[in-house]
């Protein structure tokens, strides 16, 4: 995969280069390229930012760097795969949208900053994406998580290739409790049938916590969720805890 | 304010010293402080995490590296604020929390990696929280992410006050679309009312702009929303146009 970030803040990326993601580029499953767009302002003072049209506060980028630096990395790619502008009023980031991204060769992130944008750059790209309903300085570290939360989806990118299965929204469900050593930590017990070495009771545990859990924090996950018939006894039994 | 935030990776945290951020610290608003919990750890080899009770895939971070790191950080402190787990299991950060962190004088930050987390982690924090529905390889572009949202809000942070009460979501409803120079750029033409130099009409056009963006693309927003009696006919307008 080929990854194009527009950032006026190209050191702010070092951290791509740690962890699971740096072992990506390493494997050469990973192609990413930072480019500070104020290099392609045809402003004498190499200035990318302007006034709002109208008066009011702040300075919002201009569109004639956007463009010439989003076409120049298009050259360089085989495909035009997905160009994403980061801003709080587009659709929001989640794990679809992730595991959608990572069946693209090609994905290009605008990062902006200043109080916002010219409204033309938004007929350049394909998609507008949100991380959250939060306000940032800029969208470097959106970029950052979306791209952490797409390239570990990718074939190989994970160690251990079961993990992303398991992980919280891959199921439906977040995930049930776990423990490791030691079996007592200050009075806090592991419980029991972890350590019972019943593979078919711990898997129901672990199965019954999940969806325990779910119930209790996130009842909004179970809107689109079917439940099997198991699922139903244990959802009325937590609800007539509950009461 | 105090942030602490405690991880394996510290060198991640490099981007937090650009930006508005590095400003804070150099305002002295802001004081981070990044602890490697693994100088924590009692055991020989340093690790950190051990396998699951139970078996399955990954590595879980064990309780007695993060609850002896929080306990030597709190020492530091002079009160003990908010710590906070990043987990995709937590409660959702929005702008509401990121303004609730930001009336604390002490955030800690507790960042994980691998496949989770010892359950008794989180009897030892004041609060769960993820950024979204998606999973990250870590927490610390999380804990970026979140610190990032929170800080700007501290007063004398942005440069222009005024700057965070027109965000998105500040207001309840998604920013209005913006232009600046050129008036025309590729054919694309800057909306004649944001150069009229009548404050009134552009006052009352960004409004409804910012009621029409908020309908279309974020109605689940508008639920909360006290509609006036003008927004109220704005909105039977688009409604009309959509049919």
């Amino acid at each position: 995969m080929r990854i194009d970030i527009l950032s006026l803040f190209p050191t702010m990326f070092q951290p791509l280069k740690e962890s699971i993601l740096g072992k990506a580029i390493e494997k050469e499953l990973l192609d990413i390229e930072i480019t500070d767009f104020r290099e392609y302002t045809t402003q004498k003072q190499h200035h990318v930012d302007d006034t709002p049209y109208g008066g009011g506060a702040g300075m919002l980028l201009q569109a004639q760097p956007i463009f010439d630096a989003v076409a120049a990395t298009q050259k360089k790619a085989t495909s035009k795969g997905r160009i994403i502008l980061l801003d709080p009023a587009g659709r929001k980031f989640d794990q679809e949208v992730a595991t959608q991204l990572a069946k693209e060769d090609h994905l290009t992130f605008i990062c902006g900053h200043y109080e916002g944008y010219d409204e033309r750059i938004r007929s350049l790209v394909t998609d507008e994406l949100s991380l959250g309903d939060y306000v940032l300085t800029g969208g470097e570290l959106a970029a950052m998580v979306m791209i952490d939360a797409t390239v570990r989806l990718l074939p190989d990118v994970l160690g251990n290739s079961e993990s992303a299965q398991t992980d919280s929204f891959a199921t439906g469900l977040l995930e049930h409790p776990q423990y490791t050593r030691p079996a007592d930590f200050q009075g806090m017990k592991v419980p029991e049938v972890l350590m019972s070495g019943n593979h078919e009771k711990i898997a129901e545990w672990r199965h019954k916590e999940s969806l325990r859990r779910t119930f209790e924090r996130r009842p909004d996950l179970l809107i689109d969720y079917s439940l099997t018939a198991q699922e139903k006894k244990w959802l009325s039994e937590f609800e007539k805890n509950k009461k």
